[in-house]
């Protein structure tokens, strides 16, 4: 692999709970990240929590003056990774906002295609033929999308160790060297290499992102998002 | 509960591989079980596995002589349950060609919705907004169908005890006394009370039947299907 393998700038695209979650993990690893989002004024001036009970982010930014929070189109400039935290509902919308995008740049896609436009629980906008990460990455050919981390709450993608039983991860993607590079964030996230479960090309987005509706059916019949899939035999 | 509740008589839907396996184990335990099929006499003439490995199901008939194989409409004469273990795209069809059914059946659907036309892996023809349960119990308000075991492999349905671990089972209905009935089964066919999930009402099928692209994705990567979910904490 080439010297890209070490990734050290990384842009987390969304201001919400997922995106600062992540942010929070690579800032306190020592990555250099900077946030994106659609406008930094706005999202700097929230000061209660929205409607999703996400934070306001300037509490983040104050905690870590080494992070950063720009456009999205700033922020993606030499950046080696980007983490589409988004809603996916938006996740087309916020990669046409960022612009050019790096030629090779990994896109570490942790949406799901949800449409909440009737209430919850949400349908999926999304059927078993194409997948959202599939058709982010027709779009932009030329950067290596990898699935991962979309099947479980933001609590346990950083911080599987402190877990009973962390359950897997899954992860899927077209270029090699791109899944071995999120491979490694994951186990940087102390996910053990035996729990992280390579599905193969990106057409593996399919089944992940089609297991939200179990995931909010259990959500909904627990009352809580503390658990996590596990494949056991 | 009245004495429905203890179910004696049971037509299994389905001479492959999945209706073989719960019949056999229903027949080994004791209950008076009938298979549907389409063709009596068709399906006793075959002596070679299908296509899908499905072993022949004279074998079955030989081995337990107070087994029955009759067609659909015969089958589920005087049945209290019937367990719908037909490929996803025919359920309608066979239920149809079964008429007129007991009131207050109670039916446990194994199928999943699984669109071949295009070869494999197979789609999905619903999606996160109908399920094929909740298809078939609006066609049939009189009866109750209860979703369960189609998220695993026929071996691990009803020999879950076999495992070292066996995982989850999930359970899902309208009707709560059918569910209730559905669950004893299963604790007979070896389920932990703590490893039934009861996902609530009928809607909980959506995300059961969605969880199939992912399982055949794991399939195809792990080249076996010996494996089952489970939710950790």
């Amino acid at each position: 692999m080439e010297d890209k393998t070490i990734i050290s700038k990384v842009a987390v695209f969304g201001t919400g709970t997922v995106g600062q979650t992540i942010a929070r993990e690579l800032v306190t690893q020592g990555y250099e990240v900077t946030i994106g989002t659609r406008n930094v004024k706005d999202s700097m001036s929230k000061t209660e929590p929205d409607n999703w009970g996400n934070q306001p982010v300037f509490k983040l930014m104050a905690e870590f003056e080494e992070l950063k929070l720009e456009t999205f189109e700033d922020a993606k400039v030499d950046k080696q990774l980007i983490v589409l935290a988004v809603s996916g509902s938006y996740a087309m919308e916020v990669l046409e906002l960022a612009g050019q995008l790096p030629e090779s740049l990994v896109v570490l896609d942790v949406t799901n295609p949800l449409d909440f436009s009737k209430g919850f629980p949400p349908s999926l906008f999304t059927d078993s033929t194409f997948s959202l990460a599939e058709k982010i990455q027709a779009k932009y050919p030329n950067i290596h999308i990898v699935k991962s981390l979309n099947t479980m709450t933001n609590a346990i993608m950083v911080n599987p160790e402190s877990r009973t039983d962390a359950g897997n991860v899954f992860v899927c993607g077209n270029n090699a060297d791109a899944k071995e590079r999120v491979t490694l964030i994951l186990k940087s996230f102390g996910w053990q290499e035996s729990a992280i479960l390579d599905l193969g090309d990106l057409t593996g987005a399919r089944g992940m992102e089609m297991m939200m509706p179990m995931w909010i059916r259990l959500f909904q019949v627990r009352g809580n998002a503390n658990f996590n899939w596990k494949i056991v035999e």
